[in-house]
């Protein structure tokens, strides 16, 4: 899954500087990741994932994924977090199949966001340029 | 879901400056949140998503839920949480349904509490002013 | 059933003041709570919730749970959470009964802790007078 | 339980000073010894309690847990946590036993950790001042 | 569990400084841990637990399992955590060998982590004195 990220991130941001690491499980990507946004001073993070079918596989999913939501939050730095889960597919072809996709698709999301943001601050900076009556509500949608 | 979230919210504070942002999947939002508490310094969030069925899906909640109550903590603001959950109807139209109802109906609850807000502080205020002999417990009623 | 706690706190504390909030749903309530503890400086909290009987429902309610234990250890005040779970109880009258006597229950015993600990910090200056050769473990006991 | 508790440390530790105190439920009990740890200088703690067998009461010892762990990182004490499931046994009878018997048996192993943290440091000093080439991995071994 | 992981340590870094500690229980590991970090100033952990087949077994390696996150977070060091859970095997012996395994290769994993950063931090190094015209998104792969 990390050659397929790796080589997905080249294509669309060229110049990118890309820091690979593997870890031995789930568990040790959040701490490895803080290490990584703090002492690379990254832009963002990917966070490639297989998890197991059983309930303890379920809890492991659960535990590594709120360490990931806490790291985001400190850093400000969005992490996508592109699992694979076993029992979303009858054999392993289907798996891999969708682990591949999945990789790809989660790249695209993560760069679109990314150079949206840009876009989104030098709007914001004009919106400031031109004085701002009251500040309301923020509505992040997420498609279905 | 967005759209009508935005329509709303125009018709019940016309002056309301509103930023909008998209992001992959649910796991995006928090840190999204943050970013735009942070940068834009909102009065208060609405996140709009989509739940599967699968107990991935329900884990993938509970995180994305519980990082959403720690935005809220650190920025003392409230971001109401509107989730979709395919489990809730049988077809998709009733989904839909439940969607458009559910967005408007959170979207009047959020401007009624930051609305009544204002009363509140005002009311306290006054307090204040007039001594107050003895702090006591506060009461925060959640209608059925 | 906040008009059953305020009765009931009203009985027992008669001069307190008492904030009382309607927030949409349970996972407004920490932030909220959070909000009144830091404007007002209240002793206590109470908080009022219904949760239905879907797992959707017991997993907003352990993320709401799980937020207001974050409250309580950052202002170090007790927030006695009231909640009724649908799944107790087979009709809407017996719920309404649980509800009303668990509220009541609560209010008191919330009391008798505050009340409780004025006691306690009296005998620990005692103690503290009197000398203390050595700190020994706590005890705290839940009754079942 | 908590008399049970007592009469064992008091039995290990004759001239430790105890404090005591009960709260309504299980979630009362990690803001109560957040203030009894800051407030009394407490080494150690000790939580009883009795958790029933619906999914309700199960999330509500996972979020209990949970915030007593946030509890001993914050003050860096143990504090045991002396939990007895209705689910564990098919007659009160056995409960009891299982409770009275766990009891004594954490205390003694609460006792055995913090005796043994002295030893532990002793020794730690006497090997730094052999001087360290270099700090290794701890293991933390937990018997079965 | 504890002398295994002490034997294979020893082999791969004869010179490694080992601080080995056994505590009455999983929840007694991440307070134990950050207690030994902050005072030993250790380079990793390892955490080696057994887990029950109850449902009380899996919350409790949940709690367990994300408070060591908080550990490892604070600390920016990994902790490697080795549990064996019973229902992973039917018998005595499969779960003793699964153990024993485990213990090792989690072993062999953590050293080659501590040993990949100090090449990482080499390469790292390099790459800032010819100088980063972007910095670019992490890929951290985790192995099926």
């Amino acid at each position: 899954m990390g050659s397929i990220a790796v080589e997905e991130l080249k294509k669309l941001i060229p110049n990118a500087v890309i820091v690979r690491r593997t870890v031995p499980g789930l568990k040790d990507i959040p701490v490895e990741m803080k290490i990584l946004m703090k002492n690379e001073g990254c832009d963002a993070g990917i966070a490639l994932g297989w998890v197991g079918p059983t309930l303890t596989d379920k809890i492991t999913y659960a535990v590594y994924s709120l360490a990931l939501q806490l790291v985001q939050l400190e850093f400000e730095k969005h992490i996508i977090d592109v699992t694979v889960h076993e029992d979303e597919a009858e054999c392993e072809e289907d798996l891999y199949r969708i682990a591949m996709d999945r990789v790809r698709k989660h790249v695209r999301n993560l760069v679109a966001l990314l150079l949206e943001r840009e876009k989104l601050s030098m709007f914001a900076g004009a919106g400031l340029r031109q004085g701002r009556p009251d500040v309301g509500p923020i509505v992040v949608k997420k498609d279905g």
